[in-house]
C-alpha cells in the first residue's frame, strides 16, 4: 500500500521535513505534497498578473493562485496532516480541515495540548490528534504496514 | 425568493441580532439559523453523556454533538455568513468556511480590515467580504430583490 | 429548527417509544421514522410476490422490499439513531450505520457498555454514543434548542 | 482486466490466504488488500498517541486510526468481499457492507448457511453470496476472464 | 410516510390506473407521476419547434422534449415502477431502469413470467419483481404502513 | 406537476414577460425566477461593499454578489431557459448553459437562426432550441400537461 | 490522447471485432472492454454458487455476477458504444445506455435505420448515432486525433 | 507535481503553442490537451455519419462528436485555461468555463482588458485572469514549483 499525503498548515518550523525523514527512515512508500511554504513567494504568487494598490486585492489574487495548487493536491491525496503552531491565526489550516471534512477526506491534526480547546471542532472531525511528528510517522507506518 | 442563511462564527458580539433586525426591517423573507451561541452550554453539550476526566475528550464529545447541529444547518442553507472578530482563534469559523467551499455552498465573510491578510485564503473562496452588518443586510436585500 | 430522525436497529424493546415520548414531552419538533418493527411482517414482506421454497430467496425478497422503505427514510432523515441490544446479531443496524457513514449522514449510537469493544468501528464514525434513551432525547433537545 | 479487491471481515481463519492462493493459481491479475488482521495490533493502533484510562476512548482512537486504512482501501477497490464467520459480533464487517452499498461499490458476501437469516439485509445489497473461498475465486475468475 | 412514485414504461394497457385506484382504495398517501402516455402526442412533442423532413430528427426533438419531463419526475420520485408488456421493444423502459440504477433510485419491475430471461439484467438491479398491479399496490402499502 | 424555471440571458428585450404571460394564460403552475435584470443595478451590486478605483475589481465584486443569486436559483430550478439576443457578447448566458450541462440540469435555448453556428456547442447540450417565446411556452405546457 | 471504450449490447455478430480491428489499423491508442459475450457462459455465471430450481433465481444470480464486471468496466470507460441488432429484446443494452446517461458518461449508439423510432429515447441522450462499425471507428479516430 | 492542463477557447491565434513552448522551456511536467483546433475539421466532425440538408443538424452532430473529446479532456484535467480573443462570439469558451465552475474544476482566463466587462461573470468564478501567455506559464510554474 502506498499513500499520497498532503501536509497542510504552519510554515515556520520544519515539521514537514521531520515527517518526511521519519517516513523515509521507515521505508514507507509515500508521496508527500505541501503548499508553497516560502512565505514571501506565497504572498507574491499573483504579483506577476499585475501589481495592486489595494492590499486586499493583492492578497486575493495570490491566495487564488495558491488555491489552484492546494485544492488540486488535497483532492489527490489519501490523507491530510493539518499542523497548528502556537503562534499566528492559521485560518488557512482550519479552512483546509473543513474542506477535507466536507469531502470525506481523512485528516489528522498535529498540535500541542495548549490549543486543544479552540481546535475542538477541527479535532472532532479528524481521524487522530498527534502532538509530535514521530506520532504522525507512526500513524503513517501503521496505516501502510499494520 | 426566500433564503435560508446560516450565521457562522464569532459569538461574543451581537452581530447576528443586527443582521436579523436589518433583514426584518427590510421585509426580507429569510430564515436565519446559527450554532448554539451560549458559550458555556456549547462547551457542555456532551456532558450529559457522561463526565470526562480528560479535557480533550470532554471537548471532543461536545464538539461532535454541536456538529450534528451545525453540519445539518449549513447543508440546509442557501448562503452562509462567516464572522471573524478581532479576538480569539475562531478556527471553527474558518473550518465552516472550508466546509462550505468544498460543498460549493456560497458564503460571505464579515470582518475588519486588520485581519485581511491572515484571512486571505478564506476570503479567496468567498462570494463577498463585508466589514459591517449593514453591508451584509444589503447583500441579502440585493440577492432577494435585485 | 425541526428534524427528521430515523430510528434504526433493535426491535425487541420499546426504546423507540421512549424516545418519541421524551421528545414529545420536551415539545421538540421532530418527525420520527423507523423500519417496520413487526418481526413477522418484516420477514414476510415479499411473500405476496410468490412463495419461495428456498429460505434464502424468501429472505432476499423480503429484505429488498424492506430496503425500499429503510433506504428512503434514511436518506430523508437529518439524523439517525442506531440501537444495539445485548442479544442477536443485529447486522442490519451496523449495515445502516455504515450506510450513513458513507453518505456523510450524522448518526448516534445507543447501546450498553458491555458491547463497546465490538462496536468500536461503528462508534468511531458516530457523532455520539448514548447508553439511555433519556440521553438521546437530551441530544435531540440540544441540537434543536441549544 | 485487472481488479483491486478488498477483503473485509473475519480475522480468525485463513480465508484471505485461500482466496489469494486460488487467484494466484488461476493467474488472475488482482491486487488484494485488507484491514490490519493482527487483532492485538489493531486494538493498539492508537496507543502511541497516548494511553487512555477509559476503555471506550482507547477503542475510539484505535478504531479511527484503523479507519484511515480501511476507508482508503475500500474506496480504491473495485470489489469488496465481506466475510462473516460463525462466531463473534463482526459488526465492523456489516458496517463495511453498508458503507459499500451507499457508495455503489459492488461487494460479495462469504458466509455459511446457518447465518443466512440475520444477514438478509447485508445479502440483499450484495452482488453474490458465496459459502466457500473456492466460489469467491471462481467469481473473480469469471469477472476478469469471462 | 408519503411517497412520490413514477410509473415508467408500457403505455398500451391501463396498468397505471389500476395501481392508482388500488393505492387510493388502500388510502395510501402517494403522488403518482408518469410520462406523457398519449402515443401520438408524445411522438409530436417537438413538432411545434419546426417540422422535420427527416424522421430521425423529428424523433430526436420529441424525445428530448419528453426527456425534460421524465428526467425531472424520475429524479423527484422516491420509487419507480417499470412496466414491460409482452409486445414492443420498450427500450425506453429499460433505459429508465438503468437511469435509476445509476442514481441509486429504487425501482420495481412489473412484467409477466415469459420475459424473465431477457429482463434478467433489469431485474437484477430492481428491489422487487411483480407480475400483477395488485402486487405493486401491496408493495406500496407495505413500504408506507408496514 | 409544477415547475421551477430559471430564465437566463439577454436583458434588453421583454422575452421573460412574454413567457410568464403565456404560461399564466395557459394556467401552468410555474415559479419563474431570473437574474437581476436592471443592468445598472447589476453592475453596481458590489458598490456598497466599498468603491473600487479599478474597473476589474468593481466588476469582480458585483459579479460575485450576483452569482450568489444566480447559482442558488439555477440549482433550485427544474428547467433553465437560456436566451441569446442578436447583440452583445452574452458570455454569462453561455456560462450558465455550461453550468447547467455539468450539473445535468435540463435547459432549452431561445435564439434566432442567424446565430445557430456559433451556438452549436451550447445547443448540442440543450434539450431543445426555440426561436420564439410562444414555442417556449408550448414546451412548458407540454412538459407539465402532456 | 488514449481512451477506454466499453462495447455494450448485441452479442450475435462480430461488430466488436470489426471496431477493434479498425482501431488497430488506424493505430489508435484504445483499451476496449466488453461484457462476457459467450451467451452460455454468461447465463451460467452464477451456477457455481449453487444450482437453482427456479429459472428466475438462476438468471438473477448470473445477472448479478455479470453486473460486477459490466458496472466496473462502464464506470472505468471514457466512452461506451451501445449496439442494438435487429433481433432480440436487448433490454440490457438500453439499460446500459440509461446507466451511462445518469452518470454523464458519453455513449454512442450503433444500429440500423429500421429501429430508429423505438430507440428514440436512447438516441436522444447519445452523443452520436452510427449505422456501421466504420463510422464508429471514424468517431474514435476523430476524438483521439482530430 | 505534474499537471494535466486543458486549453479551451479561441482557435485563430497560436496562444496554445506559446504556452506549451513556455512550459517546455521552464521544464514543467505538464500534459497539455485541447479541442480539435482545425476549424473546418471541427465543423465537419459529424459529416461521416451522414450528410444533413439542414445546417442546424449538421452543426448539432459535429458539436456532439466534438463534445465527446472536450468533455473527457476537461474532466481529466487538473486546470483549464480559457482563452477569449477580441473577435467572434466564442460562446463555447464561456460554456466550458461554466462547465468547469459547476464541477469545481479550477480554471484561469486569458483575455485582453477591453473585454473585462462582458466577461465579469466568467472571471468571477476563475482562479486568475491573465492577459499574456507568459503570465499563464508563470502561473503554471508557480503552481508546480512554488
Amino acid at each position: 500500500m502506498s499513500l499520497h499525503v498532503y501536509l497542510s498548515g504552519e510554515i515556520h518550523t520544519d515539521w514537514r521535513d521531520e515527517i518526511e525523514r521519519g517516513a523515509k527512515a521507515a521505508g514507507l512508500d509515500i508521496v508527500f505534497t505541501a503548499p508553497v511554504t516560502d512565505h514571501d513567494a506565497s504572498d507574491a504568487a499573483g504579483d506577476h498578473l499585475g501589481r495592486e494598490s489595494d492590499a486586499f486585492w493583492r492578497d486575493h489574487k495570490s491566495a487564488k493562485v495558491n488555491a489552484i495548487r492546494t485544492k488540486t493536491l488535497i483532492e489527490q491525496s489519501d490523507l491530510v496532516v493539518v499542523r497548528f503552531g502556537d503562534k499566528y491565526k492559521q485560518w488557512n489550516a482550519a479552512f483546509d480541515a473543513g474542506y477535507c471534512a466536507a469531502l470525506g477526506k481523512p485528516y489528522v491534526t498535529l498540535h500541542g495540548e495548549e490549543i486543544v480547546h479552540p481546535l475542538k471542532e477541527v479535532d472532532a472531525a479528524a481521524m487522530a490528534w498527534a502532538t509530535t511528528t514521530e506520532q504522525v510517522v507512526e500513524i503513517l507506518r501503521y496505516v501502510i504496514r499494520g
